[in-house]
């Protein structure tokens, strides 16, 4: 019971940040490099100085604020998570983890405690895959599964680069030095809300994350033949939003066919070309996202929907082409760093269930090089990406307050 | 073999009218009261005073030009078609029957004949439904099947009314100065690319139209859950796009049951909410076009169609609405102006075949006033509604030489 955090005060700095938005409360949209996403991050790193940390930005924007351990040799131990949200977005995606994390190291500091090593919180650069459809394109490069010279050749919609607009938001230090070394830290741990609604539905109040499903990205093409709605018999279409409807099934059906209740597939775009009452479809664009926490098995989702695709193509006389957006690893958490969770919690009696992360979050990048864990708590009805997000204050300080005790133990761990 | 038309003169005329467009060629962009569209109507009429017709517009912009009859108390035949465009479209639609339709008054004209009824050209405001949702609303307006009071209601897709728009392009008589009475004409023919690709196939250059299908177009509102692509289980979701999906998939194969071949249903247009990659749809917007010539088998493709959406809502637990935006009676052309284009082609040794149209023209509504009937020549491969939409300028002659023959006869018919 050494750690205390301020609950109402760390509920109106979450309060605060959420102002930063460029859609009407309570809706939070702010994409990574815009005015709000700016505003946001010097407000975090306002906070920040004022707890006398050692404030850093790299040259694409992830934060870095440091408390100074007492062997400041030691690898740091490192906390955070993101600032940006997608549009219409809530309140509490990310910004839990960022403002609790700093919550954590103010009740860490205010427990006059001086841990041996240093403790870190970062705010990422953008974990949300707006601005460049890439997920998670910061923590990406510091853990070098997005090279420099790849992140380079990131653009936005309306084609601007990374380069451009990390310029324009003061960022011009070489992108090759964003990438850090394994072994840079000692241990990073992500503190989230659930996005789910397993704790919720519990009434439990700390979930230790066990490992991070490995998601899959791909863009579907599928190209048919338009023509005038009214003039074109049945018999004779290859209308690519029917062919797109059977491809949307399959993906539900493999998902649900994967023998893991951890299996989930989604397709979350599907734009029509041209998209007019009287015209049959001629090209329909697709998003698929699967994720498991099984690799091989979440592989084998996507070839079974790779299958349908062709299947469905060939009978249907179009074309389907899958392009692959991004396939990571799952990531196992550190069991160090799971039994600093469990203790944590447990010296604040609270109960917690060991859970997968089927959302992936910065920590599944930061896992690359650093041992790490994750801990959730609860959101309401498990409901995340939308303005009824919700946390309660209560909620949050428990979980800051299990991050500040494991953070306090792995920061005084001589090894 | 009267009727002589100046095959290199129409068309250069529609090279001429393609030119007026807000797209680059070989698009044609051109939406009622649009910039394009007006000059485009400009140029129409210049055409038809220098043939000396009497040219006059109506409080909505439907242009008319009468030849005047030697008994000009009789009810004229009129003939005619639209010069809009929908976005990206091609440039044979509706024009051929605009400037096709001049040709063949030029042409009975230049054979010294002077019909005892007048004949006259209609270029008919819009037959397009981008601006306002709805096609054909101004010849609708003339055969009275959309009121003056329910047109004065009418907004573009930023607000705009149709009388703001039709003041500034300068028609400022009262809406319900437009309505026609039954019996105004003797009768109505329509020139007009097939839009299908029979008479292509087939080399066929003169299709005769015996009955127009009856379009119904309904929006179907699919409302779900949405959520983290990464967090709700699969047996967990309420998937709008899966659920919309399954209804594009039944109207098919509504269509496909029907029992004849001239039904058919297109979803043209599917926007999903919130579309984004890691987003679970919460809602889909789906546009559903049905047509026929048989009423009643239209409206059980319809009703299948409406089941289907209460089926799926219900075994998924999302909501679907259906609304009605148009529900037409189909029409059947008149024996006589069949007769009249069939001897028009008999008399230049052209071959045609009866059939039926599937799109919808302004024809359809026309036939609520006068007795009506259509022709239709070749496009290349039924490609329509597309910048590469082509018919060769000797099959838009031969067509506006056919449709030359059947007004003549037509207008020196006494009764």
């Amino acid at each position: 019971m050494r750690m205390e955090i301020d609950e109402a005060r760390l509920s109106r700095e979450l309060d605060e940040l959420a102002k930063f938005s460029a859609a009407p409360a309570p809706a939070v949209t702010r994409v990574v490099y815009s005015p709000e996403e700016r505003a946001a991050r010097a407000y975090v790193k306002q906070l920040c100085r004022r707890l006398n940390l050692e404030v850093r930005d790299d040259a694409v924007g992830n934060t870095f604020a440091r408390l100074p351990g007492s062997e400041p040799a030691l690898p740091a131990i490192a906390t955070g998570s993101h600032i940006d949200a997608i549009p219409n977005a809530g309140r509490f995606d990310g910004t839990v983890g960022v403002l609790g994390g700093l919550a954590a190291i103010r009740a860490i500091k205010a427990a006059a405690l001086r841990p041996r090593r240093s403790i870190e919180l970062i705010a990422f650069a953008a974990e949300e895959p707006t601005r460049f459809g890439i997920g998670c394109f910061s923590s990406r490069m510091l853990a070098g599964t997005l090279t420099a010279e790849a992140a380079a050749g990131l653009r936005d919609r309306v084609g601007r680069t990374l380069d451009e607009l990390r310029a324009e938001a003061g960022y011009t230090a070489p992108l090759d030095s964003v990438r850090l070394p394994e072994g840079y830290y000692g241990a990073f741990l992500e503190l989230h809300i659930e996005q789910g609604p397993r704790l919720d539905r519990s009434g439990t109040k700390v979930g230790i994350v066990t490992a991070i499903a490995a998601p899959a990205s791909l863009l579907i093409d599928v190209e048919g033949e338009g023509g005038h709605a009214g003039a074109v018999l049945m018999a004779e279409r290859r209308d690519a939003l029917c062919a797109a409807a059977e491809i949307v099934l399959a993906a539900e059906t493999a998902a649900k066919a994967s023998g893991a209740r951890d299996t989930v597939a989604t397709i979350g775009i599907c734009d029509v070309f041209p998209g007019a009452v009287n015209s049959i479809p001629s090209r329909v664009t697709l998003s698929l996202d699967v994720r498991d926490i099984d690799e091989g098995r979440r592989d084998g989702v996507l070839a079974a929907i790779a299958e349908a695709c062709e299947e469905t193509a060939a009978r249907r006389g179009v074309e389907a082409r899958t392009a692959v957006i991004n396939k990571d690893a799952p990531a196992a958490c550190d069991s160090r760093v799971m039994n600093a969770l469990t203790m944590g919690a447990a010296r604040h009696n609270r109960a917690h269930i060991r859970m997968v992360s089927r959302a992936y979050h910065d920590a599944l990048f930061m896992a690359r090089i650093a041992p790490t864990g994750m801990l959730f708590i609860p959101c309401r009805d498990g409901v995340s990406h939308r303005p009824d997000e919700y946390a309660s204050p209560e909620d949050i300080a428990i979980g800051a307050t299990v991050l500040a005790e494991a953070l306090a133990e792995l920061a005084n761990d001589p090894e």
